[in-house]
């Protein structure tokens, strides 16, 4: 493991942590949640706004960046971070993952993925070495090795087959990001499915390559929740305990805290902005719906507990107007709320595990949840 | 004249002045840009936006509100500021005009103007005394006199009896707002179309009547500029030197600055809101459009001049990508702006004014404003 290490483990309670990760922009406090900026930009938000959130770090994705307005263009401009002006830590995932949900008419190969972009058909192939290529085009300060994620549930063979050729271009990919210049990170990710003896093979090649951190992908793909949960417990402890742990594509409130107590440190979801668009807020006592008509006359903001500049000044009889009347701003209202929640729903779990109360911590976090008996991802 | 005052002229050179109107939520620095938050919200921004973009007092539209939520309800919310989070001073307009513009079967009597509700279909009757009593319970620090207004080109009689009918009304309204609380204001309309002599009987008769503040209406619905700025200089000398002048629905930046030359002291507009949503951006040297192509690599900002929080951060390549992406951030980027924009204008109007160097201030402003040769409402 010839890999410099930027992971700052502060404390743990049980197997949660808390820890504190050093990129080139800047710190990142975990657990961290990371927005999503998709193609260059938060749905709903300026990112003064998703640095008022509370957000240390921003997740953009490769694939479409890379379409457009495209990594050399990016790259001339003097990178994501000039381009976009969000001047933070920013994490790029590979591409791959959005190319088999997005694309067109793809094929993968043991070299490369090709496809046709869903915006304009034109022919593109994406493989390891230029996927890499791409993300330092953009200067992500954590680059995300390409693999090939299987959504479950999947056969045994084809969730061995994609593990394995995942591997195999993780070490394509450390070995492009070779010249990357120091600070810089690259991730490799856990893949095996739904399978416990395929994780650990994933996760025991990975750390043989070596990694500045691990994510655990190919989980949030139609599985339960407890298979979900099942997966990390097996996957994480095989991980090496002083590098940051990455869940990609993961959750609710609640999946996020059941993720940092068995271990996990960092997430990324878009579910805050695509919820906050059609009205779905998430709060401490669950999730609520602003076009509900109860909320007429309900001047108590979204969540009474949250500290957020849209419940410090906004009802919800006002938001449910401002939807009725067609007005964007709720949706970016609403989307504002949702990532300072998820956000400070972590820094909430940080504080505790520091203070080793993580589990009463979690326990009344979860309690709280189920007032509204909805946390999940339905608008 | 029985009416107290609560502006206080400071300046003037040549016929153009500065001036302070204190209101029951705060102090207006005129010449004075008037946002336009129709529904209750200023679209695409959030308050906190609006406040920063520079704006003293906000418009809010009385035809819109009284329909949805209510006016009722709104009242019983605690009023607009309370409402809609925006705590400064707001001005808003008797619905008159979007009754005109908006509903269907509308129907103009001596009593009030019977018409359906573009929402609902359900028939609502406006009269001069239920738009004071509307505004009233919004809580308008400024409330107009419902007038009819009459689109250009028209015939002498119907501007005759429009503005004759405006004046009967423009009693009643202030008979209605009589019980107004000290420091609320009421604003009478001088109508009379494109023909001086009816201008002067209406502004002869308003003044008669007596309000805390003038209005110029029936401008901008479809006369060429050189009309509009004649019917100001006929207008603004027969209005009381004392009292704050405004100028309703109007306009470009290179209107405001020749109606600031005529003694206009307030304006309102939807312009910056309705073409930030399209892309159109008003800047120090004309008007751009984000979607040009020839934006693909301009790291500059929207206008070099303007010190924005947009302009500060993000450049044309980074929104016309974001347009080009379908991001409705650009919306609201370009709408902060462009209110920025208008409130700015006013604002170097201001000083240019108080340092008795507004004439060259104008020339050069509006000799910048050519560059582009775009100053019109065009998205």
């Amino acid at each position: 493991m010839d890999v410099p290490n930027h992971f700052e483990l502060l404390a743990t309670d049980g197997a949660a942590r808390a820890g504190r990760l050093t990129t080139p922009h800047g710190a990142v406090r975990t657990p961290a949640f990371m927005p999503v900026g998709t193609a260059g930009a938060m749905k709903g938000m300026h990112w003064r706004e998703v640095r008022d959130a509370g957000a240390d770090i921003v997740l953009g994705n490769t694939y479409h960046l890379m379409l457009r307005p495209g990594a050399e263009r990016i790259a001339e401009l003097g990178g994501l971070q000039t381009f976009t002006g969000w001047r933070g830590p920013m994490l790029t995932d590979s591409g791959g993952f959005q190319v088999m949900s997005l694309s067109e008419l793809r094929k993968v190969s043991e070299k490369a993925v090709t496809f046709r972009s869903h915006i304009d058909g034109a022919k593109v192939e994406l493989s390891p070495e230029r996927s890499i290529e791409v993300q330092r085009l953009l200067g992500a300060d954590i680059a995300m090795q390409m693999d090939e994620c299987v959504r479950l549930p999947a056969g045994r063979d084809d969730i061995e087959r994609a593990m394995q050729l995942s591997l195999r271009w993780a070490e394509r990919s450390k070995h492009a990001f070779e010249t990357a210049p120091d600070g810089y990170m690259l991730f490799g990710i856990v893949q095996g499915g739904d399978i416990p003896e395929m994780r650990h093979v994933s996760a025991r090649g990975l750390v043989e390559i070596g990694f500045h951190g691990y994510a655990i992908g190919g989980l949030a793909v139609g599985e339960p929740q407890a298979v979900m949960l099942a997966m990390i417990e097996e996957t994480a402890p095989a991980l090496p305990v002083d590098r940051p742990r990455y869940l990609m594509g993961v959750g609710t409130p609640a999946d996020l805290l059941e993720a940092v107590a068995r271990g996990i440190d960092m997430f990324d979801c878009v579910m805050p902005t695509r919820n906050g668009r059609t009205g779905g807020a998430f709060t401490s006592a669950g999730k609520l719906n602003i076009r509900n008509a109860k909320f007429i006359t309900d001047d108590r903001p979204l969540d009474e507990q949250c500290p957020c500049s849209v419940c410090r000044r906004y009802s919800r009889s006002y938001l449910r107007h401002l939807y009725q009347a067609g007005e964007m701003t709720v949706a970016t209202m609403i989307s504002h709320h949702n990532v300072s929640f998820f956000i400070n729903t972590m820094r909430e779990a940080r504080k505790a595990i520091m203070n080793s109360r993580f589990t009463e911590f979690r326990k009344a976090f979860l309690a709280g949840l189920a007032e509204t008996g909805n946390d999940g991802d339905v608008s």
